[in-house]
């Protein structure tokens, strides 16, 4: 009996360890969509916020996203028309992204940040470089950028900046115990 | 001594088949809440790409996102004057759907269409064909159809279209192991 | 040798109950970041709809969001110049909440209304009274107040309202089964 015994402890051990190896990761994922400034904020409050408590973060920015991640900067060469078009419509870089509401011509989104600063809020720049240092994943959509027109070259200069498509987004999210979509 | 290891088996064997019931299915859960084009091929090509890896998806659309199923080819009868308002005013399935950004009078929408086939992205009601033979699940929110006066037999011809209450999402996210709002 | 067994039995349990304290509780939490009707109306039927299921329920108002909980009966004093503008600015209350489609300078808005009272829908007052009955937890994130320039004291009377930062929400999301920005 003592064998029949130890057949269903190890049965058990290996149901336990599969179980284990199922669970989700102490991991945060963030879809980027928005270009908004308030949205992108509230998307780098949180990854910072979240890495700050020691959850691994896992950011990716695709359509107007990617806007956030474009240096002011740098200006690649050898464009088509279409993304030089784009490219001069779009938002290049954090320090250019307007508010979903009240901009009112921008004003409003001065007043934001004059408040922000006012209020000793971290400003987008300085979220960005806090994310770095606390080793914020961040992943942008290849597609976006290929829809865009955006090269390489004019993105930011991030640590390990990826270029992925959905499936990498869907495998971390799986893994991950806390998805947003913003 | 041998008959309270039995036990103690026994019970573990209980609680782990209860906590395997338990787990988070391969499953994605999406509400589709807005109607915007970008919005909702984003919904779209991470519902199809989620089908490519064999996660189970389930999504539900409600309010604006509603427009996309609607069939352009049909026009239903009997309807009230405020139904057939809000049926002028709002978009009568997925090609006339615009951007949230840059729409510009209908010219960025075009431009963006333009650019996806050129860049050879699969245009959304590609993408609503694709999601039909992988078996993606489609929910209409029924109080959204009840709102905007929408009949069930002006909307596409999908496989299972389900009509459903905000019980029956839930109950699909809450066994999910992705849910987004898009 | 039964020594051994009862040695991986024991060890087994310990396993069994780590992993069962670690599962997410049949908990949503949900980011009310938009001030738009049509998006709060949406978080507040999923909210209302999840305590009928019997689920835990934690709202996290943010941004835009936290408009939906001003009271338009209360008027603080002694604010300084940029929060009087944006108090003045901004939407006093559920009942100055517009759509974030058709609004058509309040036309659209007032339809919706007139339409969700005809077919039986509960409007976002009830939807925040019934909130409220079911214990559905609210909370008010502090940075949003400070930017806007709200006080505690104009908001609404809502049962154990809190004021929490982004450590709280990530604590709570964590331990939720369903998690969505709004």
């Amino acid at each position: 009996m003592s064998l029949e015994i130890e057949k269903q402890v190890k049965l058990l051990e290996d149901q336990l360890k599969q179980l284990q190896g199922a669970q989700a990761k102490d991991q945060i994922s963030i879809i980027v969509f928005s270009g908004d400034l308030d949205k992108v904020l509230a998307a780098m409050i949180i990854a910072t916020g979240a890495r700050a408590m020691d959850m691994e973060v896992k950011m990716f920015f695709t359509f107007w996203g990617t806007t956030m991640l474009r240096d002011k900067n740098k200006s690649p060469k050898g464009k088509d028309f279409m993304s030089k078009m784009f490219g001069f419509m779009l938002p290049k870089g954090s320090t250019k992204l307007k508010l979903s509401k009240l901009n009112m011509g921008g004003m409003g989104t001065e007043m934001l940040k004059g408040l922000m600063q006012k209020k000793n809020v971290a400003s987008l720049e300085d979220l960005i470089t806090i994310a770095a240092e606390l080793e914020v994943e961040i992943c942008i959509c290849q597609m976006s950028m290929d829809l865009m027109g955006f090269k390489k070259e004019e993105m930011i200069d991030y640590p390990n900046l990826k270029y992925v498509g959905v499936g990498t987004y869907l495998a971390d999210a799986g893994e991950s115990r806390v998805q947003l979509f913003i």
